[in-house]
């Protein structure tokens, strides 16, 4: 390439989180980074956008990097659209999210606001990765990530141009030296089968905390659990098409006069 | 039916937008009719749960019809959450959310608070239907989708017993008598063209906006844009696997080592 690439990096745990940090050191060494990322914590917002509310945004110093860095009152979706309309001066080619503490795996991609700023990008033409570890952590171990996150950023920059590339990608927990490898994968079906704690406030008002448990139905090889479960690093290619096609022609049988 | 089947509706506009309250009203023909729907409007709010905060949940006596209600301090995926786990004594045989205030064809669909109480339901099991007029106007005239909701929330009920059917339908803005009719379709390739209206605050603080322009980049005839801008109701089947299936092969061959 001759010209250094334009990096927009985000994600949902905040501007500090150690996944966010670990992604700026790596992504310094492939291409211009510009972050432009929430100031606190914005876990669990899917594809929120703030259309009620106003937007701050502020330039940040925190640590000495080559990176020019922002923080927005937004959510990740918000952070892309900022980014991209109002503060870089041109389209970035690449913008990474992540690396998110905690999986991204099947169900969770919807859930998910790593996620939704990788698709926010990727409905803007912008091909993008989300990065996450399956670690909850907050000092997980994201050296192992690195060399991954290199090779794949690069790929993609390399293969993705003009495409509206997404990639959904979570790193197992491992113990040992190294990952298995890498698969490609499709997102396994799976639901969280929710508890609500109830308790009673100071007043003796009731509230809940939303808990739940993961539950993978799917026993596919070729899923993204089933990857993460034996070792590997699972990449699931994203769209935002939620059409589900298979059932347009049942549909159009029903009697709806 | 032997038994009057259970209806759990929410939106995310609120409970007492009159989008829901519309859609209370000919439920209740339906079946035996419980709301949880947020205290406040979450527009925008994707499919954003409460992860890091508390939810309130409050009985409500709104009208005097035979419904129950109770309002929560959560999004519309939370509301369905909470019916389905705390609240409902069974799990529904439908879920409906909506009517709301603006359209949630094509790209809406991502950023849409009342699409992901459907698709929530959707991932529980239950079969879901959300409902949409393209008239931002919160007075808007829900009269003429009267006919059209019963028809379509009764055939869902009897063809997608023990079936993940998650129907978006969208109601045209129109002036004359009646819709031209309803349209199975796909969802239109499309995506808001973002600009940020920068003001300073009362101390000198720069603040944003979000404002944007639709822009539909999909001539098909088999698009809910174009069911919509020809006078038909839109229904577009959906579903909550994002892979990408068409772009496995093509990464699986990327040098990823």
């Amino acid at each position: 390439m001759e010209k250094r690439p334009l990096i927009l990096l985000t994600n949902d745990d905040g501007i500090t989180a150690p996944g966010l940090r670990t992604l700026i050191k790596v992504m310094n060494r492939v291409g211009e980074v510009v972050v432009v990322a929430p100031d606190s914590p914005q876990s669990g917002m899917g594809h929120a956008i703030t259309v009620n509310d106003t937007l701050y945004c502020k330039k940040e110093y925190i640590d000495d990097g080559p990176q020019t860095e922002y923080s927005t009152s937004g959510t990740p979706a918000d952070c892309v659209k900022l980014a991209v309309n109002e503060i870089l001066k041109r389209k970035p080619d690449l913008c990474v999210s992540g690396i998110n503490h905690g999986s991204n795996a099947s169900i969770n991609v919807i859930y998910s606001g790593t996620m939704s700023a990788a698709v926010e990008a990727g409905i803007e033409g912008i091909p993008s990765i989300g990065f996450s570890i399956v670690d909850y952590n907050w000092n997980a171990n994201f050296e192992k990530c690195e060399k991954y996150v290199e090779i794949i950023a690069k790929n993609v920059l390399e293969k993705s141009k003009g495409k509206n590339t997404i990639l959904n990608v979570n790193f197992p927990k491992i113990d040992k030296a190294d990952y298995k490898g890498i698969k490609i994968c499709r997102q396994a079906s799976s639901y969280w089968k929710e508890t609500f704690d109830k308790r009673k406030n100071p007043n003796g008002r009731n509230y809940y905390w939303l808990t739940g448990k993961f539950i993978n139905l799917d026993k596919g090889k070729d899923t993204d659990q089933w990857a993460l479960s034996n070792g590997y690093i699972s990449i699931v290619p994203v769209k935002y098409d939620m059409t589900s096609y298979d059932k347009i022609d049942e549909i159009s049988k029903w009697n709806l006069k």
